[in-house]
């Protein structure tokens, strides 16, 4: 009991996030629930924190990393299947006509993703996704994808960690996609990563070894309440925190917010452009396709009691790299 | 280094195992994965290993118990909807034949379940669950369900987990029927069960309180072909060591076997008529619905390597309630 509530007060714990409301709530939060006096305490098997991932844990910005990894694969499609060049959503795509290529719809995007993924052995995927996140980068920092975490967060993932809770990654990116670098990035383990998942086939090779092939079947769109529902699929516990930035988190911080107890709900706005990005209506800035942020989300959070996490003021550092 | 190894070897780990060719299959196993200096050493966070449940975690003789379960639940569906009462399968387990009743096939029983099980929150789902666990007995034992594990697999679990794996249950049971007691059972946390899975759906109260709902809609058949397809889906590491006891563990076996580096693959033959049951084709005894053994899966665990335990030899003790 003495060593959690330690833990819990460590000041030391999120060295890169300033004093303030948002940094108070965690606290208290962690300190609520592993002092065993406490009477919202929750035994350490309980403790389940879930995380979004793009645009919560690193940059989302001005494009997923999945989705342009998906763009990037298109060529490589369209070699082995000639006949998609013709096809839309394939011909805008090898246009390169950036502007075009933003507006491509959702249901664009799965297609592609379909297109892209689908007969792989999910060895062949992980090799494949490895080679891509091992050397594409960022257009603004020129950095790969895994550097661009957020130091916060991963304060925020390990003080959780320390005081018993058990972190998840609950994606609307691809679970797959996510499970490759989710153990070295944040030391979550795959197992840990609940995301949009396809199903597999299980089959035979020549020599009659067995293996997997990834199917453009959707078993879990886990966005939205395909959030809620993939935790209950995936962890079959409802969470103590959760974390998120946009409306796909929406159903997944109600969620958790409506259990017993103490539960935290956060929010991440996006409000420092000029250290990272800012937009949404919640600031009389144009909405995106990437992370909507709705003032209606906006509004749900203050009366539900979820805790806003302002880039530009809760956060000394968001980078590693940062001096 | 020397901890790991120290575990490894103890020789008090598995009491209720008489020495022979299994236990010494599973002890080389953990010594060779666990010793760092073995080139066949597993990194501790790759070490899973998958259990099936029925009939080799706990008794699946003469029926599973979540089957009982759904027939025992189908009085209290017909009175809410009458009209099931004239329509099969229902009235076949209306009319109490338990003949006709075993003869159900899994069709059946999938209608049942889904009849069964549809239209409840996930927490009415568990209480009415649970009460049911606490009370319902094995007709031959006079004793509740959850006191019919296997005592050996008991501390096969405890001594892979003091070795640093990480134990899954990989079930055809359901995979919420399973997790109700998993944790307080076998020490395995519901996060850490996978089984046959229907989806649910997000919703809210007339408070505006949100809930999860049961939902027809078959998500993942986790028997044969499915069970690699749902350790991926659920785990997403091929697992180092598997325990099955029928043909629909046989792909698990398979695909465990089919990795890199050391493999356990183990497959428990019912062959004590005795103690617990005995029966299947490889003994010469008929074949039963409830986890089938058929000749051609013992053939196949000889020509793959697979260990196979025999009730009757290796196991000094089966219950924590035997003499």
């Amino acid at each position: 009991m003495v060593a959690a509530s330690t833990a819990a007060a460590d000041p030391d714990a999120l060295p890169s996030w300033n004093d303030g409301p948002a940094k108070s709530a965690i606290m208290e939060f962690v300190q609520a629930t592993t002092d065993k006096s406490s009477p919202k305490f929750v035994p350490p098997a309980e403790r389940i924190a879930t995380f979004d991932q793009d645009g919560t844990l690193w940059v989302s910005h001005p494009m997923y990393a999945q989705v342009v990894y998906c763009l990037d694969r298109v060529p490589a499609v369209v070699k082995s299947k000639p006949e998609l060049a013709k096809v839309e959503p394939f011909k805008t795509v090898l246009s390169g006509n950036r502007e075009a290529i933003a507006k491509l719809s959702m249901d664009d995007l799965f297609k592609i993703l379909a297109a892209t993924l689908t007969g792989m052995s999910v060895e062949e995927f992980r090799a494949e996704a490895k080679k891509w996140l091992d050397t594409a980068r960022h257009p603004r920092w020129k950095r790969l994808h895994t550097e661009l975490t957020y130091l916060p967060m991963q304060e925020l993932l390990k003080y959780l960690r320390a005081n018993g809770y058990k972190t998840w990654i609950v994606t609307g990116g691809g679970q797959d996609f996510v499970r490759i670098y989710s153990e070295q990035v944040y030391g979550i383990p795959p197992e840990q990563v609940v995301g949009t998942a396809a199903g597999t086939k299980y089959g035979y090779d020549k020599n009659g070894k067995p293996f997997l092939t990834k199917e453009p079947k959707l078993l879990l769109n886990d966005n939205d309440a395909g959030k809620p529902e993939g935790i209950h699929l995936m962890i079959g516990r409802r969470p103590y925190a959760a974390f998120g930035n946009s409306t796909g988190d929406r159903q997944m911080l109600e969620y958790t917010k409506a259990g017993d107890g103490a539960r935290l709900a956060m929010l991440l706005l996006h409000d420092d452009s000029e250290r990272e990005y800012a937009y949404g209506p919640a600031q009389g800035l144009p909405d995106t396709k990437v992370g909507a942020f709705t003032q209606a989300l906006y509004d749900e959070a203050k009366k539900q009691g979820w805790v806003v996490i302002s880039i530009k003021k809760d956060w000394a550092r968001i980078f590693a790299f940062d001096n």
